[in-house]
């Protein structure tokens, strides 16, 4: 019989463990805590400028419902999207005004209306599509304003805490429903005023059949 | 100083392994393999008797196009799915004839057609929709035909040797785009006369953006 101190089998467990650990390289956990799933409709960010340019001079935007992020409601307003190939009517215009014009459209409506969309993170519009928007007062040319909005988890620093992720980064989220996907590219938005919610598109949504009580939970990649 | 036997060792590494287990619980390793991704339309799948109903006595499907499984193939007739809320037109009908009708819509066609279609593995329709199916010839009742397609993996007996996998097991499949997304149900079908590919709908190929160079890899869950 052999003898082996504490050390020696401190590091014999840690030669094991290490190969262990190789062994679930590229392996994922996922936490049980359940983060809400909401769905972004096909909508519309508008300036005060533009605003006005297709509502007409001096326009407020009238509300209609609160949106879940804190400050962000659903307006009264609809406006119509064209293109060369396609258009798109009754189309809603999210509050309050933005330094930007932006308009989000899931890949189907992409489809509809004959024109690439790039992904983009809401606000980085970096290639966006150029479109028409048409409201009742005006017409205004959208150059590079049309994305489809990455999927992104919005969460207060505490949230970020406890969850041990950073604004900006990457995750995977698992959404819980009968017909289960991971959304391997969702993107953390850190900020005080937020409530904890993933926000998905409708093709999102209808490849995972979300209802209004899915949740989602984050996958860690190993 | 303490000294362990061999057998000492070897349980308090067995402990600390089960321990580390415990830890990837839920895990998952992903194969580097890449399966092509295909992506399935809405279409319909006629016997021939519904065939005659619907284009006429003696009615014989033309073949169009091949597709991607021995022996299947687009054919050139086209139909409408008319429901109380709804229409699509211009559907695909699949050759040759199968001795079930059934037709296969998106959870996006199903808003469009304001039903609830359930999400089942093809050729398995209970509880399936009705529908009208309507064409140049005749009007055919499809009850309890119209489900939304369940993710799927055609492959031999030897592709499945070779993954590890039976038919009718369920696989998590990453697919692999710039908007990349698992899907955590896809079935594994097991045929002879096959050839390796998943099978997506348009929902799920629009999530992921995938287009006609996809690949997907199995992720293992542990």
């Amino acid at each position: 019989m052999n003898y082996y101190s504490e050390k020696d089998i401190r590091d014999i467990v840690a030669g094991v463990l290490a190969q262990s650990k190789l062994a679930v390289a590229g392996g994922c956990t996922e936490t049980s805590e359940q983060i809400p799933v909401e769905v972004s409709a096909r909508h519309v960010h508008l300036t005060q400028e533009a605003l006005e340019k297709l509502f007409g001079r001096g326009y407020q935007l009238t509300k209609k419902k609160d949106l879940s992020q804190p400050g962000e409601f659903l307006s009264g307003e609809r406006v119509k999207l064209v293109t060369q190939k396609g258009e798109i009517a009754n189309v809603a215009v999210l509050g309050p005004v933005r330094k930007q014009v932006q308009v989000e459209v899931s890949a189907t409506d992409s489809r509809t209306l004959g024109i690439k969309v790039p992904v983009c993170l809401s606000g980085d519009l970096v290639g966006g599509a150029d479109m028409l928007i048409i409201g009742p007062e005006g017409i205004l040319e959208a150059k590079e304003c049309t994305i489809v909005a990455q999927a992104h988890v919005h969460m207060t620093p505490e949230d970020a805490k406890h969850y041990g992720v950073t604004d900006g980064q990457v995750l995977s989220i698992r959404l819980q429903t009968e017909r289960p996907i991971t959304l391997d590219s969702v993107i953390v938005r850190v900020k005080q005023a937020s409530k904890l919610a993933v926000h998905v598109d409708f093709d999102e949504a209808n490849a995972a059949l979300v209802d209004g009580n899915t949740t989602g939970m984050i996958v860690k990649r190993g």
